[in-house]
């Protein structure tokens, strides 16, 4: 029997090798695999289902992640696949293995962070699963959330001419994140150590409180927007620009000029050598919101203070690209597997 | 700051702890955390969710599990958990993380078993994550279930005089644990062979291949019967019933000569000089049903082949006790933190 290497494939030609062949067998499904969330039709309202898994030492690193913080960015990362829906996260549910490393004080702290930010996105926590694990810590969210059928909002709606959107600034999940590998050698130093980061920098803050854009639905709702397309950045805009376009069967342009990247941002990846255009294309973690909105509507975009057009949504021919602020015209590239 | 060790506190303690301050926000949460699932109110039917994490080396070994078992074991244990509710399973989401060892045909088999439980019970794979881990394999497997609201099946309901039942045959799933791991031993020195269980015994079956009883469900809707309490038998007929009995505030008691044990089982665990009713008790795994029903239901019960009286309710003044075939009473023990 031959044996393929995980790595070879990736981690998007895996879900595609292992979900080609679903067929859905229920009415009430309306959609599966393949976007930010499922979407199921349970009577008026429908749906919203996603789920994420974090896996110690893959998605997260307790030298420098305080266990509240953890147990909050473990909920606001779920909480942001359904706001990418155009939809109201409701419930969610948690489970986590935990090795006898772990107190029970220290549950209880990944649990304060759990229950703070259900309190501030007014979500329910309606079950999970708690068991030992055999080394380290795993936690999985699974979060259901609300929409009127029609205005749910897929990655696959975006058409030619539409402007391309983004909320936020880019980046500072990742230079937030070597700043923290950096300082992880003084922790080592002293294990018994927390790091306090309550009062540091804007840059650590992305990386380890990010927050779902809530907002952002909302002011959808409250200036009747609704977009043609939407994806969270959760794997960085190239990678998840990239899988709008492919569900779109559609192409579109960047402007370098035009990413929104955060001063404190450009200023510490200048001193880690970092292009900050790379740190906003390909850092991954933002939770911001990528979205497409029909040229009509970039009038009513102007009433937000926190949405850049970064773009424009061309033909599938003409391929994903960057406009270099040098005039240039560079093919952005998916980061494949990876993990942050 | 003190330390609490997770297993001086265990399994019920911690949940109680994580979970005791919780206040729903949202009016379509009906029922959170403390059953075997939670309900949803999404319009005409209402939503059922339940969520497993299983873990290599804790829940399942892969020295004597193959992979497609255990893909197909890890919806079943979900899908028991909605039925347990009354309701029909429609939805599923799996989120694997998995470690190099495995490669694409290993994690391709996984999902052969997970396909066929799929198909086999009628419920769709909507959604997931996959992501790497630092060792070993994890699986979280969220299902979604329909019920009308009055059909719901709750663990509060049992009262004073009613029937206990139980589906199907108990402790077959623990002597056939106990028979793997003496069989372990002969796997490890062989340790490319993957054990051929295909065409074994009864009780090896029990636990690698454990169904849910959707056909008790649908007899309880062809014959018109809605149980007044009902749980699903995953950590032990004695502990599950503890659990039934403090939430419906009752006690009971359980015919020791009454309790469902196939002639396999016994005949093992006689070899094995385990006692079967303490199989049959304290085993786990089983994936039956255990419920109550009002004594007028009693005549429909007996339609059925596969669903046998040992107990009645009782106040819980009388505790929760076993009427042993020798005439005398003992009181029933949960097992703790117990993982199968």
């Amino acid at each position: 029997m031959s044996r393929t290497e995980l790595k070879d494939l990736g981690e998007f030609g895996l879900i595609d090798l292992l979900t080609k062949n679903i067929k859905h067998q229920n009415p009430s499904t309306l959609k599966g695999v393949g976007d930010d969330a499922a979407v199921l039709d349970h009577g008026k309202l429908k749906t919203v289902v996603s789920t994420d898994l974090l896996v110690e030492g893959i998605h997260f690193d307790l030298t420098y992640t305080p266990l509240k913080h953890l147990g909050y960015k473990s909920v606001v990362v779920n909480l942001s696949d359904i706001y990418a829906m155009n939809a109201q996260p409701k419930q969610i549910t948690v489970s986590l293995a935990i090795s006898n490393r772990f107190s029970v004080e220290a549950v209880h702290e990944l649990y304060e962070g759990i229950h703070l930010a259900c309190q501030v996105y007014g979500v329910d926590l309606i079950g999970g699963d708690t068991t030992s694990s055999i080394q380290g810590l795993t936690i999985s969210v699974t979060a259901l959330g609300e929409a009127e059928e029609q205005k749910i909002v897929y990655r696959k709606g975006a058409k030619k001419g539409d402007l391309l959107c983004v909320s936020g600034y880019l980046g500072g999940a990742y230079v937030g994140l070597q700043l923290l590998e950096r300082e992880k050698q003084i922790f080592m130093e002293h294990p018994n150590m927390q790091p306090d980061l309550e009062n540091k920098d804007y840059i650590v803050g992305r990386i380890l409180k990010p927050e779902a854009r809530k907002d952002i639905i909302d002011f959808f709702a409250k200036h009747s927007i609704l977009p043609t397309s939407m994806i969270d950045i959760s794997d960085g805009l190239s990678s998840d620009l990239i899988h709008l376009c492919m569900q779109s069967k559609v192409g579109a342009f960047v402007e370098e000029n035009a990413l929104p990247v955060a001063q404190e941002t450009t200023m510490k990846a200048l001193d880690f050598k970092l292009p900050p255009t790379t740190c906003a294309l390909n850092g991954g973690e933002d939770y911001e919101l990528l979205f497409t909105i029909h040229p009509d509507d970039a009038e009513k975009i102007k009433y937000s203070f926190d949405i850049r057009i970064i773009g424009e949504i061309t033909d599938a021919s003409d391929g994903i690209n960057l406009h270099t602020t040098g005039g240039n015209i560079k093919e952005l590239i998916a980061q494949g597997w990876q993990h942050h």
